[in-house]
């Protein structure tokens, strides 16, 4: 039995108007002869507004109990495409986590998955039926609710292709599939018709927003192919998979960015053994992730540390640090959140060298100064000045060529 | 261990406030040393909502998914109460029908409780914290969610109070009790202190609508003592329990009435043996409850039925009393809206004769007159014209002297 899994958003089943036009294409593949296991989200806003509703009852709300609140979205949502299918004739059924049982550790809100038995949703498929299965949620052994966190519906979607072993797992968003840019920064962008998962990953992390770095890692794990489909046509999508085999890969996959980090710089540290560990370890304390991290060469016995963490997390890093940067006799403490990460994403620059160098020179020939960098096997960063985001975007994405494909 | 059962329904924990003061009651009783297990029904108007979003995406929902869907309302309902109980620092966890489980047979949107396990409950409660459980929902043994109907919040309250051997089962609504009539017409009403399952079985079935008649049916098979209180205020409220043991109980306890009900005359039906079987029989099958019925006597071989239904079914009862009454000759159907049913009720009606005459008369002193009539053991009702009902309530309070305690 050839078994597609299917993934929609919470935008996609975001009214009663869009989950009935989900229903309508479910049932035209229902009717091609298609076993179609879909996979929901919660609707579009319903999490936040559950979430709201928990902060007005708690001040720092149970996260078991929170987990038991936030599945009834996914909840709602797979009774609703259940209830559509069948209006429109097809034999369909919903699925909640503890009904397969979808398997997890007890980490609540952030659970991760163990197990899928898939013997009943098998059993179902074979019977000529829909199943429905709510994303985000999972069961512990013990039998309590937990969900999956961000992305987590996207992870139940791959995680359910690898126990079912789907042939293809196709995940519906609100875009086309993966860009070689933003489209809205730069109309030349050029969909991809295939990317590997690493570059998915890096793409991911570096603030591509389609898909959860957590779900690609694991579709990576299991070697499940993903698709990356429009809810709202019907393109081909994008298809996430190992690498592809080509003569002439192209070398640079996307160019990404990021304006949500923020820079650090403790001035005249002592340049002695365990200062970095006291200044990281102090962050790590607070759950804060540092990015990137420059040592400048030391004067005399004197050296600056620069680095950058989440905008979102510089209040509280910067009490942090202030306060070792004290206890370490540090000269000083200076913040910068005017800055952005330009990155360019490409599995071919492992065989060609020369890739930085030409990055650097094109920012360089658009006077556009180079803060901070950092690299990874496929994928150079760079932290700029805000204000030249969009510019180096583009200058990049004109580079590397990407409005063709490769070169 | 002695346990209580507590009840919040729909409108006492319809906001975040409304939750966070149900909270503050609970950990009030739990820090005084009770055994507390909670009962939450979904926010006031959650249900409607599910069940109008059901209707967007369904035709005829199917009833599996409208209970996947309507049970979700409990679920955020009992995690939000958990939450703001933990916000308080009372130890508590919240508990879904399939996490005891509370079994019930597999008839969705009416399910009948089976069976409660409670030895998880039970366990938990023993550690000294505190169970929130989701009302209105149940789980079938093959594993499928459930809804137990109307009042099933309620009926969730009493089966666990009997399963569990609480020493009280308290329900809270937003009355302070059970009234000899409706305070909103006369003011002379009077709370109750006390009322025996079966009075309060024949005031809930005629229309007072503080408990289901299921629950009050419920609690008496498993003698199961109810206190009905306000969850606005502490008074003492009403216990439902076993009939009291008086030298002198009251004659009547209460009046109440209904405007819910149309009645429908068939003219010139032939008196043979099976007509009136065939009359409702088709009302039967289209699932149209009657309740009164009277045939005249004959006028020759022609006789002369009249009954109630409930308004709300009374277009599709007569589309199918017309099509009989023309197969077997009848001569005519004439329907209407305007009536209303008073009854009073008393378990001492049993043990003193008289009654029925002294209702009669009370009613037709200020000209009221009665289209019919119908009686139990423990009750008599009255269809009068609608404009009379408010008036015969006050009449009959007067006449049974229901100000007073009894006579």
């Amino acid at each position: 039995m050839q078994i597609t899994v299917l993934k929609y958003g919470g935008t996609s089943v975001g009214s009663a108007e869009r989950i009935r036009e989900v229903a309508r294409k479910v049932a035209l593949r229902y009717q091609e002869g298609e076993s179609l296991a879909v996979i929901v989200s919660a609707m579009a806003g319903e999490t936040d507004r559950l979430i709201g509703l928990s902060g007005q009852v708690s001040g720092f709300p149970d996260l078991r109990e929170l987990d038991v609140l936030l599945a009834s979205g996914e909840q709602v949502s797979a009774a609703l495409l259940a209830l559509a299918l069948k209006d429109l004739g097809v034999p369909a059924r919903s699925f909640l986590a503890f009904q397969l049982p979808i398997v997890t550790d007890d980490n609540h809100s952030l659970a991760l998955v163990q197990h899928i038995e898939v013997y009943a949703l098998k059993r179902h498929l074979q019977e000529r039926k829909v199943a429905v299965v709510a994303g985000f949620q999972g069961l512990t052994v013990g039998g309590d609710i937990t969900t999956l966190g961000r992305g987590g519906s996207d992870t139940t979607a791959v995680a359910l292709s690898a126990a079912i072993q789907a042939d293809s797992c196709e995940i519906f968003t609100d875009v086309n599939g993966v860009y070689t840019c933003d489209p809205n920064i730069y109309p030349r962008a050029r969909k991809l018709e295939q990317i590997s998962y690493d570059e998915m990953m890096e793409l991911a992390v570096l603030g591509a927003r389609v898909l959860h770095p957590r779900c690609v890692e694991l579709a990576k794990k299991y070697n499940v192919t993903i698709r990356v489909r429009s809810s709202f046509n019907d393109g081909p999508g994008t298809q996430v998979s190992e690498e592809r085999e080509q003569m002439e890969g192209a070398l640079i996959s996307g160019v990404t960015y990021s304006k949500g980090e923020a820079r650090i710089s403790v001035f005249g540290v002592p340049d002695r053994p365990g200062i970095a560990f006291r200044i990281f370890n102090s962050l790590a304390m607070e759950s804060i992730n540092v990015d990137m991290i420059i040592q400048n060469v030391g004067r005399g016995n004197l050296t600056d540390l620069t680095f950058t963490v989440p905008v979102a997390d510089l209040d509280r890093a910067v009490k942090r640090v202030e306060q070792v940067a004290r206890e370490i006799e540090a000269e000083g403490v200076l913040t910068d959140r005017d800055i952005a990460k330009v990155s360019i994403v490409g599995a071919g620059m492992k065989s060609h060298p020369g890739v930085a160098s030409r990055m650097f020179g094109a920012l360089a020939r658009e006077g556009i100064n180079i803060i901070m960098i950092s690299t990874s096997e496929i994928k150079i960063s760079c932290i700029i000045e805000t204000r030249y985001t969009e510019l180096a975007v583009r200058v990049l994405h004109d580079e590397f060529a990407l409005e063709r494909d490769g070169e």
